[in-house]
């Protein structure tokens, strides 16, 4: 099974701004919304999200709930209960990162897509990630969330593959 | 006139452990040394080098002197004269980076290249620097000194080219 993130920062390093702000990043984009960056060739192959609370409320705000097809796993340590509009759509969970991984597997995901900072360098931290595609977005923010954190040691990649845009976005796989 | 910086990263950003230390930056190398990422090519463009006191100090323990053919400008506030060893080597300047940039280009500079993590910072802020490139190696290493730091406002950049090699490496040139 792939546990997987895939996900776009500025070049200096920044998810969002230092709010959660991440219109930088719409306005980044010159394509008119041509271009999606591979995310849909990557959706297809994804059958289970896992993503912070944060990501939730963010993911609420959209005008249209964006993970439909998909097994939506929501982390959270203080929420008792899913909020009503996503009762159908979001299962709350609070523990072992590892054990939600194995049941997820056993329960037949294939590719969990981790989603948001915090969660991410979780997933990192625990080494229960195995893969992760980078966009790089040509601004500097100078400040704002990070996609990486504190490691316990050094942590090697194996870089699979990079593809530039026109828009000047570059996208990096690199396995975990 | 081209105002260059020409340097290597963690994925996370890093150019070197908290301490200093770019080891790591030299075993993730597995090219035995044959490839040099561009280097060369980036350097024979190069006419004139401008270095922090932390950069001088670090070069000053290699080997060879690696800026044989090049006039080298070391910024510092407090050094009062060059170290005995790099007196024919380097010139020490403190003051208006953007002075320092129009005398070099009255004196003939072509291309400076800039070097140094805090150096590089400075002459984005003043909007000095005209392109920089960057490697990525892929590695987390979770703190050390980061590339980049704050910034006064959004800056965007181009995204010229981008090359990866079989070690892993991701070399991408920007203009800004």
């Amino acid at each position: 099974m792939k546990v997987s993130a895939f996900i776009a920062t500025s070049l200096d390093g920044y998810i969002a701004r230092p709010d959660g702000d991440i219109e930088w990043l719409m306005n980044a984009d010159n394509s008119g919304g041509k271009e999606d960056y591979g995310y849909k060739e990557f959706s297809d192959t994804v059958d289970c999200m896992v993503i912070g609370r944060n990501s939730m409320e963010k993911v609420m705000s959209f005008p249209e709930w964006p993970y439909e097809s998909k097994r939506v796993v929501v982390l959270s340590n203080t929420l008792k209960e899913t909020p009503s509009q996503l009762k159908d759509k979001v299962e709350l969970y609070s523990g072992s990162l590892k054990k939600l991984v194995t049941a997820l597997e056993n329960e037949g995901c294939k590719r969990i897509y981790i989603d948001g900072g915090k969660t991410i360098q979780s997933f990192i931290n625990e080494a229960l990630l195995t893969d992760i595609t980078i966009t790089k977005i040509p601004v500097l923010l100078g400040e704002g969330l990070s996609l990486f954190g504190k490691t316990k040691h050094d942590i090697k990649l194996k870089h699979i593959e990079s593809k530039s845009y026109p828009s000047g976005f570059v996208k990096s796989t690199y396995e975990i």
